[in-house]
């Protein structure tokens, strides 16, 4: 883990604090967004495990900086820890699947970008720089609608955590309530986007591309591209995204 | 994470997988030792926290190699994520408590020495590693009887991270069922050391130390070393450890 860096205009508050999941893709900036509009002190955690790219490690760090979060937190993870993903290895991400595949289905159809066990690390992660910030608030922006498969997306997941989270914790053994907020979790990509405009988020500084080219710009024809394209088209707002014009 | 070890002897075998947390400390060596008598093939898993001394984890790979670990994987958690506790910081290692204080006791009262959300950072790495491995089974050294009071070793909080991790994984939500083994959680800490000298478990070679001295030698007077010599004493087991002199 990298030293919190407070961003630009940090701020001495008295706000309550909470821990923000942020990958530097759509969804994240948009829960940044929300919960920063909720009220808290948003604490963003990053990490940074084998992606292929920087590209949106610099994008987590340009959001948390513009929304105007009270720290950022870097987090490295082995790889290793991480085998057999599409993500961290040298398998092919898939490209220019049909929109049907790319909808829920059922769990036999896990796409090869999965993680293991991904948030459940992230989460618990979460859970322990919250008990050490005093939070007892922590924000994902995973989603159930447009999303890849990932069973750590679904809200069972998020709803089992968090029981466990509670009895983890010093916090919660002592009466806390601990609450892991997903509030994207049941809103279609559209949705998001629309939710996010009207909280200003700069859509342009976000990266979703699994597999940019070597200037950093999105493919335009993976999983996380096609959703999001997809996802403007139907919310009616214009794509900042550059893609590669390959 | 570094690269995994394999031990002296490593051993080609069909037998299942499983993952064992392993500290280096009694508890964990006797629950290596019954993982591998119920069959398994084990990797150990050892973390590297900002732990105050290298003692414990010379002794994990001391175990893990003596008893037959199919590998050993040790990751670093950068000592950041883990504020605030007496075992990543300069906090004082409380020492000659009396016994009573060592005992269950209720939640208000969990010592200094607690890690802000410590078994949930272990056991999610765990699964991880598990997913990647194709193991459905992970055994960690839990003791609710005689230990320190720490709300993530209480079998409530085991039961709820199952729960979690299974919905978490690609395995789990193809159906496989994970389990989390915690053989040790209802012992008394002489029966722990009982079952595992039966199994053969050299404790010698272990580490129980909060606060060793400069030749890695035991205090004697941290609440891991009072509840590790009275376990011996009720145990009726002679007490293999080094004590320093001081």
């Amino acid at each position: 883990m990298t030293a919190s860096i407070p961003p630009g205009d940090a701020h001495e508050s008295p706000r309550t604090p909470a821990v923000v999941l942020l990958s530097g893709g759509l969804d994240s900036a948009t829960t940044l967004a929300i919960a920063m509009s909720d009220g808290f002190d948003c604490h963003a955690l990053v990490f940074e495990y084998g992606q292929r790219h920087r590209v949106e490690l610099e994008a987590a760090d340009r959001v948390a900086r513009t929304l105007g979060a009270a720290s950022i937190t870097q987090v490295h993870l082995d790889p290793d820890a991480f085998l057999g993903s599409a993500l961290t290895t040298d398998l092919a991400v898939p490209k220019d699947r049909a929109p049907e595949t790319l909808e829920p289905h059922d769990a036999g159809d896990i796409p090869v970008t999965y993680v293991p066990a991904r948030n459940l690390v992230f989460l618990s992660y979460a859970t322990a720089l919250a008990e050490s910030l005093g939070a007892s608030d922590i924000y994902l922006g995973v989603n159930a609608v447009d999303y890849s498969g990932y069973p750590d997306c679904r809200p069972e997941f998020i709803d089992a955590f968090q029981r466990a989270a509670q009895l983890a914790t010093r916090a919660g053994a002592q009466g806390a309530t601990l609450h892991i907020h997903a509030p994207l979790i049941s809103w279609t990509k559209a949705q998001i986007i629309r939710r996010g405009v009207e909280l200003g988020v700069d859509y342009a500084l976000t990266h979703s591309c699994y597999d940019p080219d070597g200037q950093g710009r999105a493919c335009g024809h993976c999983d996380s591209c096609l959703l999001r394209k997809a996802g403007f088209e139907r919310a009616g707002v214009a794509d900042p995204t550059i893609y590669s014009p390959a």
